[in-house]
Formats: structure tokens, sequence, C-alpha cells
């Protein structure tokens, strides 16, 4: 097999330049850097698969991902450690790389599923943050996750770093504006559940029993007044202590699993 | 009030030898850099609080700050932008920065105080995990974090950073060996719950009506077999989804809140 050692060649270019958004909003394909998330990719969406780059050394270490990849009869391309490294936005992809298509999903879809609980990503800038409420969505069942349009980008190399291979797990909804997803859970008859220091109902005292979408806002100032009314209710997670607030992602992880617990 | 304009004087160079881990063993001194951390500090510990520096536009937009340092008599030192910027650590320190004294909490103090809720952090190595950790701990009303000798240094201002001020509102126990914390904690008869998942014990399950401590291990590896059976319990925390694990900081958080919602 040849082995692809040119730095400068165009494919390469081409796959660096899927770390700008950009260049992955005019291509609709994304990075999957290091053996978790190519790991989840191969194994539970391989049909988002486009190209998979692998080292020598990764190819040896991580056999059961290249078997995985054989059975799916995706394209793999062996590349030098340069190679790899130059295509890859992180500085340790440990030698594996896929290239994946967005799949898009509508609200439309996921609401056909009858959803028992989703989370609402408002105006969420930090990646980190993104991801990690997408890997505590995954682990505490939540049907699908929903990015509005001035969040974060979701593909980006950092987020689904920080997925863990979650990205691969639960379906993503992105580009709505949050009034409208409001109107649509409102219309199926979900309830929206704003996370909010404000709020005056405690996460310990909220109904989950039915169908519910967590709603979280920005990292420095939450939710804006409006999506807050536009809610059915507004809950905080109780707070002994001093803390000024639980970040984001903390909040966000406790909400999920209290949820989870209701189940 | 003369203003510290020399980015080469020794006050600098000592002060910015602190974003060394040896230099701050040394010295029993650590750094708080910006807003939040600065006015935890100065409201909640001002014992600590060795000297205090601010640029001119910081000193105008945290008169609360200044006004809280000037009441408890702190030595206050107006410096330069790029003064404070080459003491600090961080690259926007917002123009406030504290030089604090370690203050050393033994964990026989904190037993003193019959506590309900100890968590105890073993090797574990991020600091971005032990600051939210930290702050989990700050929320949830636990008496005291434990961080074991082979773990990050607490001090460290990437950790006082992710604390955000929780570092100055929840006494540190640090430098035991993780062996002797265990021992100590059966005499107090302060049970002993690894979290692990590999627990046979669900977090939804288990008995935490009592006193006792949540022991977390490292980030990739866990808590070894041996730590593990000095524990009176393994518990994890229930996955609905394909998620490998939630990471440990996320696993903390959710330990904690559900130890508060006993209370």
């Amino acid at each position: 097999m040849a082995v692809l050692t040119n730095i400068r060649s165009d494919r390469v270019k081409t796959v660096r330049a899927l770390s700008r958004r950009s260049m992955r909003e005019r291509t609709g394909l994304f990075l999957a850097e290091g053996p978790q998330s190519v790991r989840e990719a191969v194994t539970h969406r391989p049909g988002t698969v486009r190209d998979l780059y692998v080292t020598q050394e990764a190819a040896t270490r991580h056999t059961e991902i290249l078997a995985a990849a054989r059975e799916a009869a995706l394209t793999v391309h062996r590349c030098s450690d340069e190679v790899l490294a130059s295509m890859c936005d992180t500085d340790a992809p440990q030698g594996l790389l896929a290239v994946c298509r967005v799949v898009a999903t509508s609200l439309a879809q996921v609401l056909a599923g009858r959803p028992r609980l989703l989370i609402v990503l408002s105006q969420v800038r930090d990646p980190g943050n993104a991801g990690t409420v997408l890997r505590g969505a995954d682990a505490f069942g939540a049907d699908a996750v929903i990015v509005t349009a001035s969040s974060v980008d979701i593909h980006a190399p950092k987020v689904v770093r920080s997925t863990a291979g979650s990205m691969f797990h639960v379906p993503v909804v992105t580009g709505m504006a949050i009034e409208d997803v409001l109107r649509h859970l409102r219309e199926a008859r979900i309830r929206t559940l704003a996370a909010d220091g404000a709020g005056t109902t405690t996460l310990t005292e909220v109904d989950l029993a039915g169908p519910h979408a967590w709603v979280m806002g920005n990292e420095a100032w939450g939710l804006p007044e409006p999506v807050r009314e536009e809610c059915d209710e507004v809950v905080r997670v109780p707070i002994h202590g001093l803390a000024e607030s639980l970040n984001l992602a903390m909040a966000a992880t406790v909400c999920l699993y209290e949820s989870s617990r209701h189940r």
C-alpha cells in the first residue's frame, strides 16, 4: 500500500483546511482525531467516514479499529507521521484521523422519535463545554442535543475531541434560532426547563417525569430574559457553599443526571 | 502612590517565579490571578493575602475589591500593565494579582470538625479537573478536599484559576499518601466510597445518610485495585448511553450533588 509522505500535497492541504469553520461549512466534512473518536466513528457511524488516515505505528497498535474499517469497506490511507500531524488540528492525534461527513439531523426527525430527554445549547461558546455536554447527554441517555445557530461550531476539532466519541452516539441538531426551537418543542408538548442560577424551582423539586428539554445559556451571561420567559420553568441547581455558580458543563451534567434518575 | 513599572526588578522576578512548583514549595506562596480569585481571596481569606498588585484600569473598575483590601489593611501595589502581565502565569489576568500564603490544613483539623462530606483526589493530574472538583466541593457543601501527595499541585496557577474562587472557600489538605488518608478516615468512622466505573453499587442506591468521603482516582487509569479494596464501597455512576465513561470532573460533580441531595 502506498504511503502518503508529501506534506505539501493538495490532499494534505484540503484535509488540514477542515480545521477552519468556513471550510467545514463549504464541504460538509469535519475531522475526528485520535483513537477514541476514530474508533467510535468507525464502529457506530461508519457511513459518515469518508476517509481514514493512519500511521504505520497506529495501524499496528489499533488493529481492532483497522479491522472494523475493513469490514465497513472504508477507504484507509497509510501516511507518514509528518503527513498525519500536518492534517490534524491537535498536536497529538496518536496516528489516527478520520474525515467525516456532517450528518444533518432535523428537529422534525428528532421529534418524530418521541424523545423523552433533550438538551438545548443556546449561545454556548466554549468548545470544551459543548463537548462535555454532549458526553453527558450520551451518558445520561438524552435523545438528542440541539445547538442553536449562535453557538460554537459543534464540528470544530476541539469540540469533537472533548466529546470523547459521544459525537458519534448522539444525534445533534444545528443551525436553528432558539425561538424556533422553543416553539417546536412546545408544539410537541415537550416541557422546556431553563437551567439558570436565578431559577425559582430547584432541581430536586422539579417534575421530571414527562418528556422535557433542558435549555442552557451562555457561559458568562446565561439565558436572556425573553428566552427564560418562553420556557415552562426556570430551574436552578441548589448550591450549598459560597460558589458563585457551577460552570455550564457541571450544571448540564447534574441536570441530565437528575433526569436520568427519574426514568 | 508609586507605580511599579520595571519588569526587570527583583520583585517582578520573584513573583513570576511562583508559577513554578519548586518556588511555591520553597516560599509557601502562590498566585491568585484575575478579579474572581482575587475578590474571593480578599473577601474570604484576607489573612492569606501577602501582596495585592493592581493596574490603574483594574483599580478603577474593581473599586469594591480595593475597598475590601483597604478595610483588611492589605498591602496594595499599583503597577503598570506590563509589570502585571510579567508577574502572571495567565495571558489575561485582567489587572489583578494576589500573592497568597498557602494555608496548611491538616487532616486532623478537618476531622476535629466532624465533617459530613469529604472528597479525596488520588493521583489526579489535570489542573482543570482538580479545579472543577474544588468548585463542585464548594457548591455542594463538602467540608474539605483532600489531595494526595502524588496529585497535581493544587496551588498551581491553572488550578487556582479553574476553581473560580472556590480555592478560598473550601479547606484543602495536601501531601498525604492515600493509604494514610483512608486509615484516618476509617478511624474517624467516615465511610469511604471509591468512585469507579467498575463499581457494583450504583450512585442511586448507595447509602449517603452518614458521614462519607468520595475517593476519585487518576483521569486515565482510575483507582488502583488495592486502594479500591481499602474503601468501604466501590460506586459507579449509572450510565445509560454508549459513553465510555464520564470524565473525572463530571463524575465527581454528580457524586457530590447526590451527597448534597441526601442532606
